[in-house]
């Protein structure tokens, strides 16, 4: 009894992981509002009765698709350059992997926290608490790469570390949406430009700063 | 029955403003798909059964509502700084009133066309044609008015209009969301920050352009 109990467990545990990834690419195109267990269905070429239960609600299977979806970014765009040294460089080979992530099949429709974001800035509730936690964290994050940059003398003094954390966040998420609407790559490699041309040293009429020692 | 059949019409022309105008309000808030007689009649204090018939399909309506929120934004935006010199200080007082409209209330849920466009992006059709177009038209706007900026000097020779127009573009949309996900304006002032030193005059190591005569 133990054994079949366990099957069961590990299949329920798949199928769910399956409904959830098919959800990823799903609501990528059609929005976290857009999933329907029919449509998942559909795509999983299931029954629907094999879906139904695995979610209390559809704001579960939302919060579940997001979390999901925070996870691929993080294999997908964090993780490569994770073990790189922190600083410009890294923040560098950061955006080409999410301008990247964007042209790929796993999102078939772009940015889902785009999409997510813009589904919900207006609705509060726990999608929309999800969605400004993890956007919260993105921004710190992204800040304090630029303020590593900035105190190992690779970025001018001058550097606003909030105010890049920004401009690439809005950057990124432009060009997911200029590629998917127009079909052209156009937005894409403006984004590249322009986040380079940010993250430049060029302008350091300043002056060099010394990296603090120690 | 002339005078019955016009006095009909008035009348059907009035509901319809009414109910596209409230329809920009609501869309702005959960989108274009996000739209329903339901929610309308709601909004309107109308009966259902009113509204039915006014819209031959939802795609109708959509369309309708996305053309009514570009005239908005035209009225807001653009209007008030139409009649101001081109070039730089126009699309310094463009900005204001385009972050303006975000805060205020005839977009109780932000830029509606960044949320048509992260909702149609992917999604091929006339609702996605119809955002494109205008997008186009309005990404040829705003580059046509840098370019005016660089060649009157106003900003430095080596401005890229196009990328220049992109960010501007990228900026508005990441203030707009920004303030409905966090209640807070920080967005918004980062934004009219980078927009100002974006469009700001300083960087013009490269020398001062003379505007060209007559």
């Amino acid at each position: 009894m133990r054994r079949m109990a366990l099957r069961t467990a590990a299949a329920v545990s798949d199928t769910r992981a399956a409904v959830i990834g098919a959800a990823v690419r799903s609501a990528s195109i059609t929005g976290l509002e857009g999933l329907t267990i029919g449509t998942l269905a559909d795509a999983l070429e299931m029954r629907k009765s094999g879906l139904f239960g695995l979610f209390g609600s559809k704001q579960e299977l939302q919060i579940a698709t997001l979390e999901a979806g925070t996870a691929l970014f993080l294999r997908e765009v964090w993780a490569p350059v994770a073990g790189l040294e922190p600083g410009r460089e890294r923040l560098l080979a950061l955006c080409d992997r999410w301008l990247e992530l964007f042209e790929g099949d796993q999102l078939p429709g772009g940015c889902l926290m785009t999409t997510a974001i813009v589904e919900f800035d207006a609705r509060p509730g726990p999608v929309r608490t999800a969605v400004a936690d993890v956007m919260q964290l993105w921004h710190e994050l992204l800040a304090h790469e630029v303020r590593t940059a900035v105190d190992a003398g690779q970025l001018p003094a001058k550097t606003e570390p909030v105010d890049v954390a920004f401009q690439l966040n809005a950057l990124a998420s432009a060009a997911s949406t200029s590629y998917h609407l127009t079909g052209k790559r156009d937005g894409l490699d403006q984004a590249r430009r322009i986040m380079a041309a940010l993250l430049s040293t060029a302008d350091t009429s300043e002056g060099v700063r010394i990296p603090p020692v120690g």
